[in-house]
């Protein structure tokens, strides 16, 4: 007999961590060690008290929530967040963490005896909405933060992430406690909304991730010469705006020219001063983002285009000033969990493709000690971070069901 | 004789006034109707009654200072501002109105015997920095401006012109009452910092303005498809900021292709939405400017401009929406003023170079009705509207010197 998701408890719950939102009618924000944040992992806790499942809210906010078993035996983890963008979508995050939920409800009203134990995670601060640092409760986890980055982690206001934990009464932080015993967590599954549109332009309605792309992030300064827009003839001007519209073209043509499919760059930020329409502008700051599944390209194309950047500075008589604000590198998924999740969907008869991650994910970080895969369902027309966030209900049941089928076969 | 001006005096009080200023140690911020503004009004008239001189005040605020004589005479006119932009310059306005003190304090101590009379206009609120609109009181003055726009000027906290001047006790609004018989007044010469390079670059002290460049401004809003930078390939994407570039590079080619070497073309204001380093712009707005001295011209430009960036939405399929925000017509100086500018310089030994004023002055308004002309005097590197506007001593001295022999020829 196979085993299958509720599917409507899935869309009530959904529904209801929706209505949890800082910004209501205006889409989902819910940050990390919010009011709101607090209202939804009651209701998780609420839903895994009524099946009898075990949780633990580890010493930076991370909550785990087990089947009642034999702490000795081996995990297979799945897991996503529940904190969101401002005014974000209600998918992103919360779809992974109320279907790992429903896998347990499944796997306890079944009364299913797995060989190994199911853990699911709710990663804290995924997107970066306080610290504007990205996956944030993973890196604790790994160790790739540790106690100082208590204190360097600050929210807009200033407060510290050592103070935030402390005014939420959180107990004193300990490194060593946080880490999970990786030698017996088997795999790792996530998943998630794709956030771009290749499944829903193709009409896929699984994706099975191979690779979590890497990103590098420079912040340009380009000084020109501020001057009366009236008075100062073309010739002789020095247009910071000009030369920046430049930059922004040369990156779309390096990376269409020497970019495989799979990498993108984008000028997302750009700011002009003194930014008056009769004033030429004098000064233009702009962020470069390269995005790609591997690091050494990710550094050579950033390295070209930022090449060609410095060579127009130096033929345009522009002062260019880069500076470095932002690495995250490109994780590759295990192969033996893709295959797992290949030989599922094949079971299911569903067509589904092999692909890339744009965007970060915790699973990227915890993928360097367990192995790990994602499962991407269609964000229809690409949308994601916004209200209108949406995927079809068939491809949602649809990665419910390759994640369940796939937790539990690796679980047996 | 050759009646020429006191150095000393133009430069104390143009020191003075510098002093009179809203942001102490970082350039003049004084706005009209301010109380920077009232004590450097003060000044003014104390210098005035000093020598004797009479001073009236409209009811919008524009300050006559006249010889005490004849009211019967007809009229030779200089002036210029003492309003400024936030964190200008000490030259901007304030010397064509102490120089204009200068010929009259002049005329006064030699005791000079004149046929017409020598009025010194200071026209208020210049710069717009209360209502961001340019030559409001020359405006007021020729009647473009009436009795409607009282309530329509509104500074950033929106109070109105009307309630501004109710505040500072002027007498009641009568636009008949503040129309100059300009059928007595013969001529009009204001002295002017030029704002740009050109004397600058090319080493002349003087200029003798032909023409005052006209101006249109729109408002481009540029519509893409904002998402996921990492999770959006190359292809197919909308990006309005990669868009946008490509206009900005459109407009310099076009107006240096097919433009004179007296017009501009600028896109000084661009504002990009969301702007995050991690998202592809959705949604641009910037604004175009083009100037030049031919109406008409300006409008083909314009037009120009705008229909190839109608061409590359249609071939890129973006939505665009261009909006008219801004028209000011250029002004044509009268020649016989030019021509006898150009013979005092000559008298001079001056070399001086006939030039456009990309930017606008309460002089363009003027030409209207009365036969007008400018002098410009040469910024340093073209520097204007910032704390670092100079022009070196000599060639303010040359400037008064040109004004004020000019003035008496017409006088006389």
């Amino acid at each position: 007999m196979r085993k299958l998701v509720n599917e409507n408890r899935i869309f009530r719950d959904l529904e209801e961590l929706k209505k949890i939102t800082d910004t209501q009618g205006k889409g989902v924000t819910r940050f990390s060690y919010s009011e709101s944040d607090k209202k939804a992992r009651a209701y998780l806790l609420k839903e895994a008290k009524a099946f009898g499942l075990k949780a633990e809210t580890d010493k930076i906010g991370n909550m785990f929530i087990k089947l009642p078993e034999n702490s000795k035996k081996e995990v297979i983890m799945t897991g996503s967040h529940i904190d969101s963008v401002r005014e974000g979508g209600y998918l992103d995050g919360s779809l992974g963490v109320i279907c790992g939920l429903e896998v347990l409800r499944r796997v306890r009203e079944k009364d299913l005896n797995l060989k190994k134990t199911i853990w699911l995670v709710v990663f804290v601060e995924e997107e970066g909405s306080n610290f504007n640092a990205t996956i944030t409760g993973s890196k604790f986890l790994t160790g790739e933060y540790g106690e100082e980055d208590l204190d360097i982690l600050k929210n807009k206001d200033g407060a510290t992430l050592r103070r935030i934990l402390k005014e939420n009464n959180y107990p004193e932080f300990n490194s060593e406690e946080l880490k999970p015993d990786f030698n017996n967590i088997k795999a790792m599954i996530e998943l998630h909304i794709e956030q771009g549109p290749v499944l829903d332009r193709k009409g896929i309605s699984l994706g099975i991730v191979e690779n979590i792309n890497g990103m590098k992030v420079h912040e340009i300064t380009v000084t020109g010469l501020s001057n009366h827009a009236g008075a100062s003839p073309m010739t002789g001007r020095k247009d910071a705006l000009v030369f920046s519209s430049e930059c922004v073209l040369k990156t779309k043509e390096i990376i269409e020219r020497d970019g495989k499919g799979s990498e993108v760059a984008t000028v997302g930020h750009l700011e002009v001063s003194p930014n008056m329409s009769n004033v030429i502008p004098g000064r233009v700051k702009f962020t470069l983002e390269v995005r790609g599944p591997e690091a050494e390209r990710i550094n050579s194309l950033s390295e070209m285009i930022l090449s060609e950047y410095r060579l127009l500075a130096e033929r345009e008589n522009m002062e260019i000033d880069i500076e470095k604000v932002a690495f995250s590198k490109p994780y590759r998924m295990d192969k033996s969990i893709v295959t797992a999740l290949e030989e599922t969907a094949k079971k299911q008869k569903e067509p589904y493709l092999l692909m890339n991650s744009g965007a970060v994910h915790d699973t990227g970080s915890m993928s360097s000690y367990i192995p790990s895969a994602m499962i991407f369902v269609p964000s229809i027309d690409g949308r994601s971070h916004v209200s209108t966030e949406e995927t079809k209900k068939e491809d949602i049941i649809k990665g419910a069901n390759l994640l369940m089928e796939t937790l539990l076969s690796l679980a047996d």
